[in-house]
């Protein structure tokens, strides 16, 4: 086992990034060693008796907790329910605990719950249970809130992070860095000209909508925390492949665009919470776009590259037509981005 | 809906105890409004597929970290699977989300993830998913850990704090006020004649032992925070009827009697993290006794008392004699106890 490099806990060891990997790798993994936990998957897909059953949890902390397009409360819902849409889950219940620091707003409280069961209304996924701490003033900030949730998985589908196979076309449903740049936005007092907004959504529906082309998905994750380069690295290293992508084929606001060059941000990095990145057949791959395009969260989907044998890294085509290596975030862009 | 009577959260809405019932009844009942939510029992029942699924969520921001008996992690990883066993479950798989304040100690780290690794070895629960978010330095306290967990209910028990009748017995698993008094003489450097240790246990092999003397099991609950009485007025409301029990026959430790004394405290409202509470038909009631009194966490079960129609109150019967109402919680008595 290797020895982690400090012996603090870094901002970056919760960036979804590379010390969030090896934090993972080399402390959690060895204590937890199970089957489930070490597919490393956004959720764990388990059999009981009949059922498949895929089970998940994330917190959040994120600052601001209210931002364009969303809240802590409506991103704790969807969040969820998008990880356990990842592997093809139909989710079905979630549980939320929420840390809440004495002196927090009830009204505020009352807005993010009532975010939550609205989310919980448009989705059909019931919160079946639930927790409150209070810590003093000071000892945390403002509220964080787990969620948990379950769903069934249908017994042909096989949906993991790494299964892409040499051929395979990559899809990205939309356009990516939108909820990084519209929390950064508000956190920092930023004005753009075209206000960017949070794409924070759920994703089960879009999900059930590809699968009903063919059952064939082979990964699917929602590039979240160290973006669209961290998750595609993520697929690289865990199936074994290298993965071409196209820098002119990748969706980006013109707004985000312009506020990442503004403040030195390279989008690939930037968290999304309303986009899923997908690895499909070729011979399939058209078809799911065009079926993704009918999804109003996915009316941008494109194909933005393929599965390569080698190298095994991530390659980007730049739009002036070089090639680079595309890493795993490295430190940490945006502490609290959800 | 009744209006709360403070526009900020207080430390006392994380009691367990009235403010924490006011808050749940008038903010989170109304908003995420359903039938497994509104039994407020400590875990959802969910019938899915042919399977019934106990469903439940914690989270843990105990202060200190360590403490005589106990840290966070084994709490953590107890204190769900208590709260599955609570409704008769086998506890199955467990959650971990984690939230690191930046700069927490990474040996630290790794004690409490051994911590939960020992818990889950010895129960075997699994835990098979996870999360780690790290906030700014002062943006938390040290480390909170939500755990959430499931596991699988038989068709023929239904236990549920709604279900007790007259004429059953109380039961309590053992002596009270432990981990209350444990982790607080930590807190605040208080040292006794004899050290009291947390008795944060896992509890679910007890209820599976109960279950083999009968079914017809009415009502179970773990008096955490809010203490007995807490649990007992809980069990009270939901069911309309009165709980009479009498002050003999409760344990309570010298060391935790005495504690309690120096303190101004009423062992009655203090937290257990290894105790049931039973409501059983009288029928059973000394069997059940006897069989508890064969697991090591329950060697000194006692019936406390019995359920009668009226008052519709708890009333403790003193050692001197007299009657007393024993109320819910009111207020904060030691807040981040779990």
């Amino acid at each position: 086992m290797a020895i982690l490099k400090t012996d603090k806990i870094l901002l970056s060891h919760g960036s979804g990034g590379k010390a969030s990997h090896e934090l993972i790798s080399e402390l959690f993994l060895p204590a937890f060693d199970n089957p489930f936990l070490n597919q490393l998957n956004d959720q764990a897909l388990l059999e009981v008796g009949d059922l498949r059953i895929a089970y998940t949890t994330d917190s959040y902390v994120i600052d601001p907790i209210f931002f364009p397009g969303g809240d802590i409360g409506k991103l704790s819902v969807y969040g969820t329910i998008n990880d356990l849409a990842m592997c093809g889950a139909t989710p079905l219940y979630i549980s939320a605990g929420f840390i809440i620091e004495e002196g927090f707003s009830i009204d505020e409280l009352r807005k993010v719950v009532y975010s939550m069961k609205q989310a919980s209304d448009l989705t059909g996924v019931k919160i079946v249970t639930g927790d409150t701490k209070v810590v003093n003033k000071g000892h945390a900030d403002k509220i964080f809130i787990n969620t948990s949730g379950f769903g069934l998985v249908d017994k042909d589908v096989n949906i993991s992070v790494n299964r892409a196979k040499v051929g395979d076309k990559i899809i990205i449903s939309g356009s990516i860095g939108d909820h990084g740049i519209a929390v950064l936005s508000k956190r920092e007092g930023l004005y753009f000209d075209s206000p960017i907004e949070s794409d924070c959504a759920p994703l089960s529906d879009l999900v059930k909508e590809m699968l009903s082309v063919t059952k064939c998905i082979h990964c699917l994750r929602d590039p979240t925390r160290g973006g669209l380069a961290t998750t595609l690295n993520e697929i690289a290293q865990q199936s074994g492949v290298g993965i071409m992508i196209e820098e002119t084929k990748i969706p980006i606001k013109e707004a985000v665009k312009a506020a990442c060059e503004f403040l030195g941000y390279d989008p690939l990095y930037v968290a999304n919470e309303g986009k899923l990145v997908a690895v499909v057949p070729e011979e399939y791959s058209l078809e799911i776009v065009s079926k993704m395009r009918d999804n109003k969260y996915a009316v941008d989907a494109q194909i933005i590259g393929e599965v390569v044998s080698e190298p095994k890294r991530v390659i980007l085509k730049t739009s002036i037509g070089s090639v680079r290596i595309v890493d795993m975030l490295s430190g940490e862009l945006l502490p609290r981005i959800c």
